[in-house]
This record gives C-alpha cells, sequence and structure tokens, in this order.
C-alpha cells in the first residue's frame, strides 16, 4: 500500500504521488527475522524478495550483483566503502529501477517517461530496453554527446529540451504519452534502493555513519528505510544519517553562493522529498554537510589510488569524510559506510 | 606447488614459467565437499578463499563481487550469460589479478611488468595502485588516448612500444626492473579465474556447455579448471568447452584469411598455453568456433537489447551461440553458459 506523507490518503498500484501533491511511501507487512526472511539460495538481489513489494513472476530479468565492500582503515577510523557502481548501467540507479520495472510489468505499463540528464535515464533505458518497455526520456540539450548516443542505443526516445534541469523537468511532467515515473518522486524507487542497507548489514553487521552523496535523496531514504527494517527485524542499529551535498545546492543545510560543478549528480535545490530527509536525519541525529570541487577533486583522486574508479559525484562523501575526520568528528575505532554510487569508466 | 606441463617439474612461490620453457600450473590439495568448504559468511569472492592458493592475509583489500546471471530462453536453449563486466576494473581479468596480487605481496614483490593494451592492463594498474606496487605496463603506441590517460591516472609506468603485439610482448619479457607477470603464462591468473564456475554451479548447478571468448585461454583454462574440481568434489557435470575465437587469429581450430578487428581482446595468435587448451577441448568432448566482424557486430546489437552493456570481444561468445544454434548442435532445454567479459561503457 502506498501512504501520502502529506494528508494520509492510501492508494493500491503504481502511483507517482498523491492527488493532494504529496510524496507516497510503501507500506509493507512483513513477519519474522531477518536471517529467516532471507532467500538465501540466490547470491544477488532476489536474495532480499521477501523484502521487496514485488511479484516474483514479474521480476526483470536483468538481475543485479550484491556490491562488494572495501574496507580502509584512515586515521583510525574504519571506513567502508561500498561499490555500488559495480552494477549493470553503471550506478546505484539500478536498484530502484529493478523493482521499479516489476511494478510497471505487474500493472501491465509498458510506456513510460523520465526526465534526468545521468544515471537514473540510463537506468531506465537499459532495463526498459531489456524488458520491451518503451520510455520517454527527457534531457536538457547541452548534455554530453556520448550521453545521447547511448541513450539511443537502448533506444530510448529522446526528447532534448532547451533550457535548465527545471524546464526539463516540467516539460517531462506535463507529457501525455508515457507515465510519469520519475526517481524523484516514484516511491517505488526507494523500495530498491534500501536493499544496500540489507547487504551492508549482511556484510559488515552495524555501522555507526552512513554518509551518502544526497540531491533527490532515492539513496539516502532507502537505505535509512532499510535500516529501519533491520532494526525492527534485528534490533540493528541505525547509524548516524549523514546527507552530503555540493555546494551552491544545499537543500538540507544553508544555501552556499559557490555552486560546485562536480557534484551535478545531485544538483538539485528542490528534491521534492525534502521534509522526509529532514525528518530522516533529525531521527537518526545525523547530519547535513555540503563540499566544493575543490574537495571533490582531491576525494576522487585519493578513491582513485585505492582502486575505486568513480565519476566525480561519488566522490563527494568521502570528501565530507576527510572534512568530518579533521573536524575530529569521528571516535577512534568508529564504522562509516560510504556508499560510491556511479561508475568513472564511463567518463574514460 | 607449481608443476611443468611439459617437463613435470616442480616450484614454490612466485614463478611464470619453468626453466625449459614450458607453462606451468598450480597443484593445491583439497579434502571435504564443495559446500563445506565454502565460506558461506562472504557473501563476495571471499567465500571461495579455501580453494585459493593465497594467505589470508595477504589478499589485496579491494574484493570482487559474485557476477548476477541473466537467463534467457532462446529458441528452446536455457543461455545464461554472466555478467563477468560488473569487476572493479570492468572485466574479468580482476578474478586472475586478485589473486596474483596476493601471491605477490606475500612473495614480497613490489615492482612488477606487464604487456597489453587491453583489459590484464588496466586490471593490474587498478590492483597494483591499490596496493601500493609499482606497475610497468607495456602498450602498442597505436593505443587509444583513453586507455593510456586510465593508465596514466592510475599512475601505472607506461611503456609505448613502436611495433606489433608480438614486438611489445618480446620488449617486456626482456625488461629487467620489474618481475614479468603476463597472464599469458602466470599460473596464479587461472586460480583466480577458476571462481567464476564455483558461481556458476551455486547459482545454476550444472549446465552443458559453455561458450568462451579464448585468446590467451585465461578465462577458458580458469573455468574448466573449476569445473573440474567440481566434478572431483562434487561429481558435477563438466560442461562441453567451446573455445570461441576471433577469425584470423585462430589457435585451436583452422586459421582464416579473414581477419576480425571486433574481437581485438582475443586476437593472439600464438598463446602459450596453446597444448592445455587443445588437451581442455579433447577432455571436455568440446570443440571451437571463430567468428567474423558481421556475427560479432550483429550480437553485440542483441545483447545491448537484452540490457547486456559489453565491449565487442564479449560478443564474440553470444555471436559463436548463434551460429551453432542456427547448424542445430543444441538440444531443446539445453543449458549454455556465456560470460560476458568486459564492460562497454569504456566506449562510450
Ligand atoms: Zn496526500
Ligand atoms: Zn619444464
Amino acid at each position: 500500500m502506498l501512504k501520502c506523507l502529506r494528508c494520509g490518503r492510501t492508494y493500491e498500484g503504481f502511483k507517482i504521488m498523491c492527488e493532494c501533491g504529496g510524496v507516497l511511501e510503501y507500506i509493507g507487512e512483513r513477519e519474522g527475522s531477518f536471517k529467516g526472511l532471507l532467500r538465501e539460495e540466490f547470491l544477488d538481489v532476489r536474495r532480499y524478495l521477501s523484502f521487496l513489494p514485488l511479484k516474483e513472476e514479474f521480476l526483470p530479468k536483468l538481475t543485479l550483483p550484491i556490491t562488494p565492500i572495501l574496507g580502509r582503515k584512515i586515521e583510525g577510523v574504519n571506513v567502508f566503502f561500498k561499490l555500488e557502481y559495480l552494477m549493470p548501467s553503471g550506478s546505484f540507479k539500478d536498484r530502484g529501477t529493478y523493482v521499479t520495472l516489476a511494478k510497471l510489468k505487474e500493472e501491465g505499463i509498458r510506456e513510460v517517461t523520465l526526465d534526468s540528464s545521468g544515471n537514473a535515464a540510463l537506468s531506465l533505458a537499459l532495463f526498459a530496453k531489456s524488458e520491451g518497455i518503451h520510455a520517454h526520456i527527457f534531457i536538457p540539450k547541452h548534455t554530453s554527446e556520448g550521453k545521447k548516443r547511448l541513450l539511443k542505443l537502448l533506444e530510448a526516445e529522446v526528447h532534448e529540451v532547451e533550457g535548465s534541469r527545471m524546464e526539463v523537468h516540467e516539460r517531462a511532467r506535463s507529457f501525455r504519452e508515457g507515465i510519469y515515473i520519475s526517481h524523484w518522486y516514484n516511491p517505488y524507487f526507494i523500495e530498491g534502493t534500501k536493499t544496500t542497507a540489507y547487504e551492508v548489514y549482511e556484510q559488515i553487521g552495524n555501522v555507526d555513519y552512513a554518509l551518502v552523496p544526497t540531491g533527490s535523496g532515492t539513496l539516502f531514504l532507502g537505505l535509512y528505510k532499510g535500516f529501519k527494517d533491520l532494526e525492527a527485524l534485528e534490533g540493528a542499529r541505525i547509524p548516524r544519517m549523514i546527507a552530503v551535498q555540493g555546494r551552491g545546492y544545499e537543500s538540507l543545510c544553508k544555501r552556499s553562493k559557490e555552486k560546485s560543478r562536480l557534484a551535478e549528480g545531485i544538483a538539485i535545490p528542490e528534491p521534492p522529498r525534502r521534509e522526509q530527509m529532514l525528518k530522516a536525519l533529525k531521527e537518526s541525529n545525523g547530519a547535513c554537510v555540503s563540499v566544493g570541487d575543490e574537495e571533490i577533486a582531491e576525494a576522487i583522486k585519493e578513491l582513485i589510488s585505492m582502486g575505486l574508479l568513480v565519476e566525480p559525484t561519488s566522490a563527494t562523501a568521502y570528501a565530507a569524510f576527510k572534512f568530518l575526520l579533521e573536524e575530529g568528528y569521528f571516535e577512534k575505532g568508529t564504522k562509516v559506510l560510504i556508499p560510491l554510487t556511479g561508475s568513472g569508466l564511463k567518463s574514460v
């Protein structure tokens, strides 16, 4: 069941937002223990099928790996990088797309619309093509030729829009041919990203902090929801959720004048799920940190030297970690989770 | 223990080939059942630690995912694509590099040399950088600028050689500064690639055929070795091993006049492990099939439409499958494994 976080109204089936304009959250019931609910016969995302709002017969054929974790001790702090970029389309977005596609198939929806110039578009184009669903992708005209070529290779119907990112968004929302499924709103997307938390728990147990690149908040909210599930089922500890944003695009902390160029993947000044994120920050005793291009550039260099080939937006969380480390924010021995969201191979 | 496949002489430690010029194979003893030997607490490559010739304290920090499998029924045949390209450096080579690096660390080797212009070089550069090992990479001068940039970003010491691939090879072999560790010879590389077979067995049980892109034969021989282990431990069935080669570069079947350009990753006319591969073909009742650029181009288009973003060399095995399917080679209901070796994101 989907429930509006503003007015409390509920819905069944696929719905992107409430009639009142509020965002929706999927509410499910589950009984048993985490271990008991695991589908241990699977070594991929299907391991967590019992936690997902989908029917097994509608699963996308293309499945997702359990992403590995690289542990590094940095100045006495135990840092765990989760390699979320090792996904079929090169980013964590595949988790959200995977669950969304299953739901679309269940509902018999064959034509969809999304606005994005980056990883979400590539992820949707890939899964839609694989499942024979027609995808309209609205992108800014200035999107790189490489990305456009890839979207066309995947036979997405690309609509180029002259104007700002917000104008692209408005054009996609008012488009009438395909159901609008933007991950900014889509509640099923978060059902997919929450699997990251289950994996982390199986791989390294409880963590103390999660530092998450946060624009529209799909990964931030998914992780938080997954950790809350683990708390309910296992008495696991919810980490302090640290939302990491790019300078000039802060939505959860004070807006800087300086504008980050490298954090483009999270440059979303007015995310629809802002209130929900602020609540998660508060409940988890978390914080919002923003980083600038100089710190991001330095962070990406260090990540690459650790063997982590990621794109600049992914490096924001590590940049924030370095900043907080210098501030003395972390006690020695603390466990810090840093998901790395997007592959750097694309920019080679 | 390493054993020469030509003269039978044995060695301990890291050694690339026998004094007699023969290639080496790692020989290990193992007792118990496959299931009993699994390290089930791990959801990454460490799950198979008991089968690997390495000490846990020397494991590379960067670990490898268990790659997912996409199942598709194609004209009555059950095809299983294994997404070997979802690896930290974007190709299956990371499996071989992982075990090699552990062995290098154990032996205290800090400076190595490799000749390659492609995935093996990128894989080594990534893991070497991550472990603080200095890597000399010999490449042909005409290697793409993108690849050169990436190798330099990873701070590998790149040696550009004017001349053919064989000249690059000779220059690297005679280089005296770093230990030569080419995957064409390195017996530990195959110890890494054999983990693919273990994963397949856990994921989908026995398969009837394995179609493998085959140049130097590291994946072909690793898979075969892994399947032989499973036969010994579990009575599992060894699939018929189908070596897929590019036209004009056949080393295991009749050489064509036509030269494939798209199969560049397996364009190795004189692989040092040729005899070993012929033996595997014969023992497994397998075959060698070669494919040309037209078939490869068609195959890659189909793979992408299934959501599989791979590079052209990866598509050779699917091209061979299509050819054999048309010939009526496979019975209905047959299980066919097709590992997809390299990511297509790099060529975007
Ligand atoms: Zn409402
Ligand atoms: Zn010998």
